[in-house]
């Protein structure tokens, strides 16, 4: 039986940090940077947080999401060796449920929707391995945790680090190896 | 740490076995009865299966589904003593996503949005126990299955069956007693 990977959406498949940075600055007409957000916390990040929740309520918000570089290429050569499974905590904003599975099928028509998961937290969710990029998921779950390089996690250091889709074969590798 | 359950929605919170069959008999002009279609297959259930696929991609059909008798005050009761989640399998319709969502929200409010999985096939779910009608969920699932009781799975004998919510305390009290 093939080896089973979640792999998260926003921060991981889709590039959300300078998309929300740019999305904030445009309605709030601050000048935050990318490289002004580095090692914050994840709710630490803007200043209006009424603002922030506004925008990811806002229509189109997730629909209209870049695609991570390198994201599509390498989830699809993963799944000739893997099941992989899109695992979204995507609950928390009900408007992003439909335009996640739109988004998904026109980035990544390849992935059956038998393998996608919305949820809210992913402590029930039990894979092989977890490419994430929030501590909250990858501290407790139940496979290998790979975490995927975020401003908001650039300064922790406990778990195996990806910084762009194309380590990803290699630290899978890596852990094969360390099992056999 | 509290033992946790996922339940499923269509078929077990949600009574839609006699709603489907009004919808059908109404759209296609038969007669189609409740006890007819006991034991059939899932899928050999209704002879249009265009018409039915068309059914449950209609707007506000997963919207106004009947709650299943009992299931509000019992899912209650199980939250004080068990780590609840609710689990369905809701992307094969993804119209149907964000209307599960509110129905949730209008039938269950009490129900926290991180305790929320919509999936396509439940098979990375870890739990310690499931309630499902489906076999397909049931017989792979990692936890104790316990079938709710519906149409296609009425002459199955191979799970622990639940006829109706308040049979539902008295099955998890056995299991925790056989397993002391």
């Amino acid at each position: 039986m093939k080896k089973s990977i979640a792999i998260d959406m926003d921060g991981v498949m889709a590039d959300i940090e300078q998309y929300i940075v740019d999305w904030y600055n445009k309605e709030a007409g601050t000048t935050i940077t990318r490289d002004e957000i580095q090692g914050m916390e994840d709710h630490g990040l803007f200043p209006d947080k009424e603002l922030l929740l506004k925008i990811l309520n806002t229509e189109g918000f997730f629909r209209n999401l870049p695609v991570m570089d390198g994201a599509v290429e390498v989830v699809k050569a993963l799944m000739e060796e893997y099941e992989v499974y899109v695992v979204s905590a995507a609950m928390e904003f009900p408007l992003s449920l439909f335009e996640k599975k739109e988004w998904l099928a026109e980035h990544f028509p390849f992935i059956n929707w038998k393998n996608i998961i919305f949820c809210g937290d992913k402590s029930i969710i039990d894979t092989d391995y977890m490419i994430d990029d929030h501590i909250k998921n990858l501290d407790f779950c139940k496979g290998k945790p790979l975490m995927f390089t975020a401003y908001h996690n650039v300064n922790l250091t406990h778990h195996k680090r990806i910084n762009h889709w194309n380590e990803v074969s290699g630290l899978l590798k890596e852990f094969e190896e360390a099992a056999e």
